[in-house]
Formats: structure tokens, sequence, C-alpha cells
């Protein structure tokens, strides 16, 4: 099998920015994501603390994964996103390069 | 300390093949892997919803990360779990450029 | 919006390492950090193992990325942690390439 680079975009969010970060990864042609439940600290965010409560607790953000194989898609997602979600709430975005297996799986025009 | 080149391998499948991924992981040398409860939504996976379903009852995937040095390691990990466990089940599998520390500690060979 | 390369770092250590990992990440100058659950197996861990146990029960390791601007400052929060808290306890770190938007959120100096 061979490998194919493709750009993976990661955004790490409030929760109840769940869905309408998908809805902006849907609509892009990706054909799927992934989510990670996440907690942590941002410029906004308290501090995570593990003393003071439970760790499973504190996973109020989620880290949501998508790849597709044009990157003028992945910086469209990440911008989208920003613009969207990030004027009144905190989270981050950012790019990596991959390369995956069955490209067909992954759309993203 | 000095950081080298290496591999890392992400495989994102439903939890129920865990072991077999473990175990194609196991034999291939490395030397341990990382585990991360998710969800999201693929080819063939029902889309997430927070407001349906709680988040944590929808992680029904896992993200298994493991790095090795070796890239021809690296690609025989994710050609094996995609020829013996993907056949039937949807899943994804990407590799990444890491630069570790220790490289004594990662193995693939 | 235009995406500047910044430096990623992670670390997956158990979750009781947290604390100490978070303020050597605060002392470097980063903004803030991502920490997401999860289990696995490394040289020193036991074996993960969805039959044996729950695998919300297992996680008891933890997976730290930050994203910092400066190759230098995620190498030296690389070099701390394993310095200060992987001489007893198992872990591993890792750096990776990214692409961010909005770089004044992510310091780092």
């Amino acid at each position: 099998m061979t490998y194919h680079k493709a750009k993976k975009v990661v955004i790490i969010a409030e929760k109840m920015l769940s869905d309408k970060i998908c809805k902006i990864i849907d609509a892009s042609g990706a054909r799927g994501y992934t989510v990670v439940p996440a907690g942590g600290r941002g410029s906004h965010h308290k501090h995570y603390t593990s003393e003071r409560a439970s760790v499973v607790d504190d996973f109020s953000t989620v880290r949501i994964e998508v790849i597709v194989r044009d990157k003028s898609v992945a910086e469209k997602i990440g911008n989208e996103v920003v613009e969207e979600c990030f004027k009144n709430y905190s989270g981050i975005v950012y790019l990596e390069e991959v390369e995956i297996l069955r490209p067909a799986k992954f759309n993203g025009e």
C-alpha cells in the first residue's frame, strides 16, 4: 500500500462549540473527524488542577481532528472555525502534515 | 539531550479492535503505545452529536498512537492494521514525523 | 489569515505527574496546554487490556500537548520533563512541526 501526503487540522475548543465545528467540517467535504475529550489551560481557561477536581470532570473541552487531502481545504476549515467560533470563546487551531493510506477515504474537495 | 527523528503511527478504530491492533503493534517490536478514548464520524460511523448523547457515552472508538524509529516499521504497522482490521470495520491510519528524546526507549526493529 | 510554523511538545506521563509537568510548561512562558486522558503500554507500564478492565478505568495516564513558537522553548520543556519527571517514572516526550493561526496566542519566550 502507498502512503499519500495529506493535512490534519486539529481544533481544541469548548465542548459546547462541537456541533458548530462539526458542521463546518462536514460542509468542507471532509469524510470524517475524530473527537477526544480534553481539558487544559488557555488564555481564558481556568487552570487545570488534578488536586481540586477529578480529571474526568474537568474534560469540558474537545480535541477534534480531521484529515483532508488538500492543504487549502485544511486552511479553510481552520479559518472558518476561528472566525465563526473563536470570536467569543477561547480555542486554538493548528495544521500538521500526515501520510495516509487509502486516500479515497479522505475527500476534502 | 538530543532529539532524534522518528515516525508516529496513529490508528483510529472501533474499541473492539483494540486487542487485535495492540497485538500487531507488539509484534512489530515497538516498545509501547498510547490509547485515548475517541468518538467522531467516519464513512460508516454515526454522526457524533453532543445534544443527543453524552459525549462520554459516545467514546466507542479508540485513538492509538505508537512511535517507532524506523519508517518501514511504521509503514508495516499501518499496512497490517488496514489489511487485518479494516476490511470489515471502518477506521483510519496515518503517519507523522516526530522528534524523540532517549531513542533507546523506542525500538521498532 | 496566515499560518505560522510552531512546535508542539507532546508528553505522555502518569497522571500523578500532571501538576509537576504543568508547572514546567507554565514556567516556559507557554500560554496554554491541552490534557487528554490516556492509557497504554510503555517499557514499565502494564499491558492495556480491554477485556480485563474497563477502558475508562484504565486511563491512569495523561497526554499533554503544548504549542510554542520557538523550537528552543519546545526542546527546553521536553528536556526538563525528562530530567525532572522521568528519572523514576516512565513516560515519553516528542516534538512535532505544526502551523498555527493567531501566533500572539502562543508565546513561549
